[in-house]
């Protein structure tokens, strides 16, 4: 409102007219280094690909697509994978077997290539070097040609190298000695997972640094760096939900519900399972959806109120739920969500309100101290993309 | 089928012809017994009743009503409530203050009452007795008078009786030195719990004893004890949860989801909450429930089989939902159900679906085994009234 008199795309036209030189030399500055930048790896590829030699490579079983017919529960190989997150320094020169998604995939010449692979989160950079009798030219153009996302095993030699690893969440390297692809993902995916990742303040302030200047077609003016809207988001969920907040944000969902329960099971509660088809309006105030019943009209459960309350009636004296809710109300707000996951709680009160508000009181303040405790990387992982203030209970006493 | 020949009503008048006489005798004396014992309490009651002084009982603050009024979280008394389950031998000689249900009540002659107290399926038996300066016979009249089910407090004195309690579950007694009503039910409950809790094996045995004998004008000939159909049952569900029977079922189905989630969050699974209102049905072979979401064409959930992979090929590995699922099909056994809470898992398999089978026997054995050691009590008491046989898992090595 107090701009309204110096509309943003004014103010963005002044600042050109009055920087516009310098700014659009910048602009071409960092797209002339882009552009190096892509044709190097262009060059990369292409050089590693004209590699190709037709001559037979003795070492051609240590690499491949692995054929469909044998990822068919053929046999129990017995063979002892390694998760990636459990890949440490105290695994230094043991040979390992993993298995995760080639995240970046990145060659340096012909006889180096690295591979990122990605499991639950957690990284491990795996690194493909020509060496003779292990490792043939051929081994590391098929890891550069892979496409990302690909699901790939990787057998190899746990290094420490001397520098910290930036690019992966383990610090340690595998060495690798044998690379299979066992799925391999389409070369152009709708969402590149890195700009899925990426938070408004990145864009933004990559926005400053290069205003009006967009490197790719698809961008608008002004951007530099991709980012993904939410209908891309939501049209291609399986690929969005591969990003540290989304699955931080997931397994923080499931821990909350974990400690909920927890909580409410030492208290005594009885968890239930209340009917959603339900032959008429379980609250007032908001909206139902109706659907038909075997002939009758029926109800989606708005709460599960009655039956709670049903319960505490029946004897149970304390009882808690987690289960889907349905709201039929129009929504006015971008909060408002149609279908939700609640966490309901009844209990019988002895004497006195402040019962309950004990029990509320005391689930916040531990379930706040367990999330710091158990999901400090999953927290850590969304505040990266969606930055918040620390979880922390403030108590007025 | 081997039967029809002799269908069951010309059985019955063929024993009837044959032992007539003594089975009626039988009916009779039945009938007697049972005319004279219930005599025998409405003159209890009506005794206690007729002992009504007006004068004023210097103990009145003992014993009554407590008004709706007192109950509204005026203040923390700071009192200590000892639960029923809670009442042991070790408190022999102290004071507590419990509340509940009153199960039974049973006047013995003007200066003695007996309420069983329920709370949560555990029970125990309260003795109110006239005694100068502690107990007025006004007071053992108020606890005579009393309405099964109705809430009751009750501060007393625990003993401990030489000879073992039948009919309660805690093996010590509370002399009653206050007791108050906090809320009355009606006199006459469409179910009564006893009633409810009986299994079919008592109500057959009851009938071989007196066949065609009926103690009760809205029973069948033939039987002698009550009981209590479905549809009343689900009418009344509040009374009819609350027989020991259905207090363990619900609390074994607690227990139950607590194991199946202990158990796959072990294993590294999340636990996710997909969506129940989808545009499509997610499952062939089975009817969905239709309804309209904002003028779009909606259904409900037949199972969380598309976003339980969406979540694998979102890189979760592992994920588990229990929530509700939705079948439309038309019922045409009595297990069928509509609607139902599925215990959902999905995994990803590194080499074979043995991997699968592994985690699902392994859930098997530990669930069994964590329910006999943890629901032996609500086991033990679904068991009285519906046998089964012992959970045991038989492994085939």
């Amino acid at each position: 409102m107090a701009d309204s008199q110096n509309p943003p795309l004014l103010v963005a036209e002044e600042e050109e007219g009055g920087k516009g030189l310098s700014k659009k030399a910048a602009k071409k500055e960092a797209l002339k280094a882009e552009k190096a930048m892509r044709r190097q790896q262009e060059e990369a590829a292409a050089a590693a690909a004209a590699s190709l030699s037709l001559e037979a490579d003795p070492l051609a079983g240590n690499y491949g697509d692995t054929p469909l017919a044998d990822l068919q529960s053929k046999e129990v190989s017995g063979r002892r994978w390694t998760e990636i997150q459990s890949l440490v320094e105290e695994l230094k020169d043991e040979e390992v077997l993993i298995r995760g998604r080639a995240q970046t995939i990145r060659a340096v010449g012909k006889n180096m290539a690295f591979v990122v692979l990605r499991r639950m989160g957690f990284t491990v950079q795996c690194v493909v070097t020509a060496a003779p009798e292990l490792v043939s030219r051929q081994m590391v153009k098929f890891a550069a040609g892979l496409s990302r996302e690909s699901i790939v095993d990787v057998q190899g030699i746990v290094t420490v190298p001397g520098v910290p690893i930036k690019g992966a969440s383990q610090q340690v390297e595998v060495q690798v000695r044998k690379i299979y692809c066992i799925s391999r993902a389409a070369p152009n995916l709708p969402i590149n997972i890195e700009d899925a990742a990426r938070s408004e303040k990145e864009i933004e302030e990559a926005k400053l640094i290069f205003p009006n200047c967009s490197l790719m077609g698809a961008m608008q003016a002004g951007e530099t760096l991709v980012s993904v809207g939410q209908d891309t988001r939501l049209n291609y969920r399986v690929l969005d939900i591969r990003t540290p907040a989304n699955q931080g944000i997931f397994r923080i969902q499931s821990q909350v519900g974990l400690m909920f329960r927890q909580f409410f099971l030492a208290e005594n509660f009885v968890e239930i399972h209340t009917p959603k088809l339900i032959a008429g309006s379980s609250e007032g105030g908001s909206a139902v959806f109706k659907l038909e019943y075997k002939g009758q009209p029926a109800c989606l459960a708005q709460s599960p109120q009655l039956h709670k309350q049903m319960s505490i009636c029946g004897d149970f004296g304390r009882v808690f739920e987690i289960g889907p809710v349905f709201r039929a109300e129009d929504s006015y707000t971008h909060r408002h969500l149609c279908e939700f996951t609640g966490l309901d709680v009844e209990m019988e009160i002895k004497e006195h309100y402040f019962e309950v508000m004990d029990i509320v009181d005391r689930l916040f303040v531990s379930m706040f101290d367990s999330l710091n405790e158990q999901c400090k990387k999953e927290l850590d992982a969304i505040a990266k993309q969606y930055p918040f203030k620390p979880l922390k209970v403030e108590l007025n006493c």
